[in-house]
């Protein structure tokens, strides 16, 4: 061996085997997160925004580098090139997305997962991992139907069965829901080995049918439309039904589009509510949608990624009410139970519903074994559901509780502050924890009403141009953010409209800090290029 | 508000806002995490299995506890339970799985990732995340299909198409692109608005056919069959052809399917060769398949997720010839780029390839966006790219390169440790850093030959049995681990045989260690209840 060859192989050995110095770079740098993670997103993650363009010449090598690089190096560069140019998610002023700060606990715990590096898919990677995992969707089960001991000391850690499957994230669960609708829809059935061995083609063939359909109201989160795509049932089979003035389905359509599905021979292989949409938190009349499920017989699921949690709340869970008829329910932990991003959850009401996915290997997975991974749309997985664990054994169902009633009663602190402020317009009140607003100046809010529909047409979509603008020129000051959608508004005969879209989860956030917001948008309204709009929208009034 | 009340909410900020203590349980954990990890494991993970039904009692409630805990009692909970209780992946002797050591940095750096909680779906809430993942799609990209800087000046930072997307895992990853594959296959095309509007049962109507199949060699990854259930397309049409005697894909059989299909009327999709198989790390001849590919007009995939890091060497690269010419290849990040587990990706060879699943929301992924979401399966995404970035930068490609030379020298090491070796046969030779064997006791593969078919089908079962109980004693005895599964031989006229599977990818594993596993293996052998099936096999011989 050469001696470059030697020296290379101890570097290869010293990274798998000597910790980084707590004077190193990188070592000091954990420890400033340790001390204080805060201070430290505070201090490193730079509030002005440099444009994305700028940011891309640091990543913009193409090639992977011939030779090693010291840690040391690498940490300045992670310091200074991306935690200074990352999004400073868990800040009490970002208020737009379902990204907010986590506990403190779950960075330490968040490292001994990564030290343990377990794979979930199977016991002989996971041993204590497996049932942990099956306990906390058991948990969520639990939250969810309260099925009683005998069930779920029946079933909690029986192989031949789950009570759910943990995923990477909402996506996934969707689809791992709608797959296992569909696969049982189309089970074994006489000459009929089943979809899941034929195809979907065969299939339909079988059902005597021109296809498959999903209905959901048109606040259908994307993913869904992912999931048909994926599922070969097609996209024009999402039937997005249309939503009543408080952005939920509306049963009188559902019907219309059920019957015109059954017109087409189309079967109707799910019907999904929403408890907290995506982009204005509402949720759908479950109690209704579980009668209708049942009255023409399809698989009921919930989409409760966000929304799932407000079950902790004794105040406010009866809006959910109904959602123990699901057949099966999405709830993202990454989002109100306040896990580290990566941790979504399908839970199945019967227990022997994942039957109609499940699979097996010759090296893992066998049958009789307890492995995870067969029941489970992905295969190696990290022990996510740990940090899930750790929330609901440290926070409790109480801590949860506080959390979703503080959100609520924040949001519609909120949604007074817009109500009161002249220039602002409330476009959907909160019904959790999420209100679309815009900017609408007082003259012109007086002056709509007495508009005719040719001049609300030109100024809606100026009134568009200044939310797209104020939200952009806030996301780049760096202080505060909400993000932006487009609704179709009932105010506006259904026109769809650019609203800015706030959701209050983060417990750190005050009053005086969404008082701010509305603040920082007046003063970004004052400035030239957003004047110009406003002038623009006077020449048509007048 | 009460006391009780004003007290919990105080306790709630506080999981915000202030850190554990360094002299706290948890505190303590992680310090010792930081200051040695590999002693941590040592000391913390017991070595001695308690038994699964054993462990599932600490993980049997199925109620969310109502009131909060201390962060104390929960780590040590962790400790105790959790931690004792796991798997030592990255010891040296566990060399059953894919899963490994870690370099010390993906530890600091990944807590730094948590910290930051990026979700990287959209540029709003990942920001310098975004042009970071997009770079190591494209340094992913050029280890495969090497194309000039200007091809990569040109996309890898082009918001309207994608190189490739970032996943979870393998499983999705080869899904993402049999999607892709399957989208592509039947786009848009006149009348027909493509599958993913109008779903599979249009689109076999419009390409007039009666299914769609997908070619691949039998010891293809589970996942392909959930991919194929998944995309509506059936089990039944991943089509599994017969291997040579190393394990490779069988041209001449792979013709025969081909042509069978054609006489059903059923179109190839795609072709799948597998660079790495899980079971004996085996390469299917790349340069044939994409020859065939070619000649027959479908998709080329390359499922690389275990042996794609292999081109990082300039001794070994020229076993993945071919891989270059595939339309889309798998790798696994977690696997032998040695970051923690939930890191896949999947790279297509036309920047245009990942339009055919491309979607787009209202408050995110809208048109011209640099979102990633758009061109992905999942939703929500956390930071994982990081820890491939910083892999690539300090490992760089010579240091992968001498993970990947030692793994495979010691494979081969290994083998010939079991050659030598009187009681151990071995079934799968290493062609990467993966071989199988078994105990087989010296006189009895000397008295095999002159055995009739009878008495074969007789012992071979009571050697699975061995196979079996050797592995499970050896994985409960906590001090080393081999995985084992089921192969069709070719020793023994492609009967199902149970064998040891070994994977050498911890560059910790010594000589010394691989000598101790055959050692204990042998030990095991003499006790009681093996020697009864040894007992049983003289029965049958005399």
């Amino acid at each position: 061996m050469t001696e470059t060859a030697l020296a290379n192989l101890q570097n290869l050995y010293r990274i798998f085997t000597i910790p980084e110095a707590p004077d190193s770079t990188l070592g000091a740098v954990d420890h400033a997160i340790s001390e204080n993670v805060a201070d430290f997103l505070q201090k490193h993650i730079v509030a002005l925004e440099r444009s994305l363009e700028d940011i891309e010449k640091d990543f913009a090598a193409s090639k992977i580098p011939e030779e090693p690089s010291f840690v040391s190096d690498y940490a300045e560069f992670v310091k200074q090139k991306l935690v200074a140019q990352s999004v400073h998610t868990a800040a009490p002023g970002f208020i737009g997305h379902m990204t907010s700060a986590l506990p403190y606990f779950m960075l330490p715990l968040s490292r001994i997962m990564t030290a343990l590096n377990q794979n979930l898919v199977k016991v002989e990677t996971s041993k204590a991992f497996t049932p942990m995992e099956r306990q906390v969707l058991a948990m969520l089960h639990h939250l969810i139907y309260r099925q009683d001991d005998s069930f779920y000391q029946q079933w909690i850690h029986d192989s031949q069965h789950a009570l759910g499957a943990f995923c990477s994230g909402g996506t996934i669960a969707n689809t791992t829901a709608l797959w296992a609708a569909r696969n049982q829809l189309c089970g074994p059935d006489g000459d009929f080995a089943g979809i899941a061995k034929e195809g979907l083609f065969k299939a339909l063939q079988y059902l005597n049918c021109n296809g498959l359909a999903i209905l959901v109201s048109r606040r259908a989160h994307y993913s869904l439309g992912k999931a048909v795509d994926l599922l070969g049932i097609g996209r024009d089979n999402l039937i997005l039904v249309d939503t009543d003035d408080h952005s939920r389905i509306d049963m009188a359509a559902l019907r219309v589009e059920y019957k015109k599905l059954c017109e087409r021979n189309i079967r109707p292989l799910a019907l999904i509510g929403i408890a907290g949409t995506t982009e204005t938190g509402h949720v759908d009349p479950l109690d209704d949608l579980a009668d209708f499920a049942e009255e023409i017989g399809c698989h009921f699921h919930v989409d409760a990624a966000w929304g799932g949690p407000t079950l902790f709340s004794a105040t406010h869970r009866h809006l959910l009410k109904g959602i123990e008829r699901a057949d099966s329910v999405t709830i993202d932990a990454h989002k109100q139970l306040y896990a580290p991003m990566g941790a979504g959850m399908v839970l199945f009401k019967d227990p022997h519903a994942l039957t109609a996915i499940e699979h097996h290997a010759n090296y893992i997975l066998r049958h009789g074994s307890k492995d995870l991974g067969s029941h489970t749309l992905e295969g190696s997985r990290p022990g996510m559901a740990m940090l899930v664990h750790a929330g609901l054994s440290i926070i409790g169902r109480k801590g949860y509780e506080l959390l979703i009633d503080l959100g609520i009663a924040k949001a519609r602190k909120f949604a007074e502050l817009i109500k009161a402020h002249p220039n602002f317009e409330l476009m959907t009140a909160p019904e959790l924890n999420i209100l679309t607003y815009r900017y609408n100046p007082a003259w012109l809010q007086k002056e709509m009403g007495q508009l005719n529909q040719q001049q609300l047409q030109k100024i809606n979509p100026l009134l568009d141009l200044i939310t797209q603008e104020v939200q952009k020129r806030q996301r780049e000051a760096g202080k505060t953010f909400v993000s932006r959608t487009r609704l179709r508004s009932s105010l506006y005969h259904g026109e769809q409209i650019s609203v800015f879209r706030s959701v209050l989860a983060n417990p750190l956030t005050t009053e005086e800090i969404l008082a701010a917001v509305l603040e920082e948008q007046c003063a970004i309204v004052k400035q030239t290029e957003v004047q110009n709009y406003i002038e623009d929208i006077k020449q048509i009034v007048a």
